[in-house]
């Protein structure tokens, strides 16, 4: 066989074991389009928008851990699908993007859609390669892998040329040798043994990244069993692995002053696959960092440091029992009379089955749903990442192409869920098993809360008009419906409770509409 | 009065005359939604997805000559508006965004939504600063009002640390003074005049930019009085002012082989406005340049010099009549039995009022569309400058705020319309007079013919997955709906002739589906 040049990109990239494509494409990328379609065993997803497509490729790559393709199409193509780019490189997740781009010949014509494509790359990628000729397009495919799988991960981006995609012949490239997770050195884990044998204020354990999945909680499980240490989750975490007969973790608080006030009981904050917490935003007057007066930071490992591997050996370090401790029991909290964040965390905490994957975009709702979620079946719960909201859809359409025998459940902010909505589109066509629920407050929630913690004060209707979502109130179940995803409207706890074990039952997708 | 940065920013601009913000801000934008509150005779029209918001800015500014503010949180949401920032870029719109970032002191604690916004802006931008202190920040708002007011039209980026927005006290400055529009050089207009005195076989003149106003094309049909030209509008023109009464335009087809053989009878093809015509994508084997071999290229004006002031110069040199010939009567074309692009067009021609403003992202039905109208009433003709698609509703937007007292007319192909559906709340909130027809054929049908055109052959299924958005179709009635703007649907030509005439005399927004 003889290859072009995107036949033998696509190639290398199935031999290094990838099988996903998110798609996007125009008419710069119809050779990468036939590629794909001819290489076996690589399924294609087509996505209405590029933020979809993104987004979808990071929700796969969390729960798969390798990377997914992305098909975009130009600058603006990939413009389009940098917010969740930004999300995925937050989440360290491995995400290959295949743009196409003009004929190199084409460029200096300055056509319309002319752009500098890695221009475009580069503020949310951690790597931008063009390709330089059709010989050379394998070779960036396999680089693209190997950077894409720089451990956790990273985004990996490669400019096609159409005509390098066109014109052959060439061949695949064998996929490259990897670099094994970096060890945190053991004079590392000393230091934190001997910081754990000094403490004697209470330690908090703060998680981030690959130290929220089972292995490592387990270790720091261990930890808890030798000291009682508290397990705290970063407050944007890409994955964690929770529920009952996991250890048990908290969330830290959102607002800067609610986490200082959290952390303020221990002596020592020790820092594993994240860094010491700072606030998600600048407000006048207050601090940045969240570390209270008098703890004591010490660091285990970076988010791109083999965490699981540096807790067992801190516990073996410090003489801790091979079982963990502090595992949280089955638990399902009172939803209460009224049908609130809570309450919806606290149904979904009674039916949702084992092994279901959450994605979370709740923001306003964020605590209490995971708070009232803690005794849960173990589940995995899915975070942005990023801050760059329009995620949850789309995390969850790639989370159900990675694990299709798994529920999903997206729970869902309105505001948020605008930005990337034709998500649900490709939820209908490919007949995810994905819920999807709606908050539907009418409003960016947490603006208003916002606008009075910077200093704004007596804000007039020209301010609020920018915060809110009503004068038209969106109806979901309509947008759902033209879409092809099975929706309903509740407004009680009971309601909402029927409407979710009958959509966890349904095959495909569902989508529900709770008025807060 | 005390002002703090973003008062004084917002100030200034106002001072400018800049009255209308489009808007989808953040945590980070709180001052500036408060400065704009506060700032008397400052319209805020709410976007829910960036690209509604740049894209209504392009829109505003193509009908105004004069920018509107964008509202834009950080990198990200940024970056979810560079498309339609392209697209603006190339229109030569004016557009100010003013994008707010992090606290400049909080930037290095690598909080989530920590991002290179500058960079972000750079791709899409002819002008990007980062505004250095609170002082600083109306001086950068007065030098973004010059950027963005370089003839014709330039898009600058203010990026606004929240730190500087909040501190005081500062003060507004004086608007800049802007320059006047580059003038051609005689010795290029005498080139030009001795050109058409040389002409022995036919001249085109090939109109873009500013080239296609009122003013411009009345100097134009003195040419055609004179020496009998064609007028041709570039293919992707920004606001062509057409219909009956006006000289004549024909516009470039699309394909670069047709564009080709529609000019291969022309000796002399004259540009002004724009550049010699080149294919909007490289095909294997087919020519990038347009220019049929034999004919002779000549430079009138760049798309940065005063197009409308070189025709009239022109048309003087070569002692043309002071009247415009080859003015379009009113016609109106037998829409045909079948509810088509073209019948679609016929009947637009048939009830479109005169004033009339047509956003078109019609895409494939493009070509159609145009030539069934040439003979409506008089009207402004607004199309996809920069082949990033997505821009039809979000233009409508703009141009409905720029002009109330105008209908608007958005025919949007469906494909593109789900880039930037959201602007159908704008629509509804706002109560703009826009009527949306989408043209639902429930694919990417540009796609299934460029598939071809680049040489793809023997497609496969999961090849035409990617081009088909069938399985399930959009519902366009169902998200128009879901976003509170009336819509009905549409199959015959009796029923669209209908269903336009109730929403062109009804306030407020419509939307029609037209089922092709």
């Amino acid at each position: 066989m003889d290859w072009n040049g995107a036949e033998a990109f696509v190639a290398t990239l199935s031999a290094c074991g990838v099988d996903t494509c998110f798609a996007n494409p125009g008419t710069s990328e119809m050779h990468l389009v036939a590629a794909i379609d001819r290489q076996p065993g690589m399924r294609a997803v087509l996505g209405l928008f590029e933020g979809v497509v993104t987004g979808a490729a990071d929700g796969y790559a969390r729960m798969a851990d390798k990377p997914a393709i992305t098909l975009l199409h130009t600058g603006p193509g990939l413009a389009n699908g940098l917010a969740n780019l930004h999300n995925a490189r937050r989440a360290a997740s491995p995400v290959i993007n295949m743009v196409g781009d003009h004929a190199s010949y084409h460029l200096h014509f300055n056509a319309p859609l002319t752009s500098d494509a890695a221009g475009v790359a580069r503020p949310m990628s951690d790597w931008v390669r063009v390709a330089r000729s059709a010989r050379d397009l394998p070779q960036a495919g396999a680089e693209a892998f190997a950077a894409a799988m720089a451990w956790p991960g990273q985004v990996a981006t490669v400019i096609v040329p159409a005509d390098h995609a066109w014109t052959g012949d060439t061949a695949p490239v064998a996929p490259p040798a990897l670099a094994a997770a970096p060890r945190v050195p053991d004079a590392a884990i000393a230091h934190a043994a001997d910081a754990l044998r000094a403490a004697d204020r209470p330690v908090a354990l703060l998680l981030g990244g690959r130290a929220l999945r089972d292995d490592a909680l387990a270790a720091a499980g261990r930890i808890v069993a030798a000291i009682g240490a508290q397990l705290v989750c970063e407050t944007f975490a890409a994955r964690v692995q929770r529920g009952a007969g996991r250890p048990a973790i908290a969330k830290l608080p959102y607002f800067a002053e609610q986490a200082i006030d959290w952390l303020t009981p221990f002596g020592t904050i020790m820092t594993c696959g994240t860094e010491p917490p700072v606030a998600f935003f600048a407000y006048p007057g207050k601090p940045s960092e969240l570390t209270p007066p008098g703890a004591r930071l010490v660091r285990l490992a970076g988010q791109r440091e083999d965490a699981a591997a540096a807790l067992h050996a801190l516990a073996d370090a410090i003489g801790a029992p091979a079982e963990p401790a502090g595992l949280q029991p089955r638990a399902v909290p009172p939803p209460g009379d009224r049908l609130t964040a809570h309450a919806i965390g606290a149904v979904v905490a009674e039916l949702m089955p084992a092994g279901a994957i959450v994605s979370d975009e709740g923001l306003t709702a964020g605590a209490a749903l995971f708070d009232a979620t803690v005794g849960a079946p173990p589940h995995d719960w899915l975070m942005v990442t990023g801050g760059a909201i329009g995620q949850g859809l789309p995390v969850a359409v790639g989370a159900a192409v990675a694990c299709p025998e798994r529920p999903v459940i997206a729970l869902q902010a309105d505001g948020s869920g605008m930005y990337t909505l034709q998500a649900l589109w490709t939820m209908a066509r490919e007949r995810l098993n994905v819920t999807t629920v709606i908050f539907n407050n009418a409003s960016y929630a947490i603006l208003n809360i916002e606008l009075g913690r910077v200093g704004v004060r007596n804000a007039g209707p020209r301010a609020l008009s920018m915060l809110s979502l009503d004068h038209p109130r969106l109806d979901w179940c309509a947008l759902a419906a033209g879409m092809g995803v099975p929706a309903q409207r509740v407004t009680t706890v009971d309601e909402f409770r029927t409407a979710l074990a009958e959509a966890l039952v349904q095959p495909g997708p569902a989508l529900i509409e709770a008025m807060l």
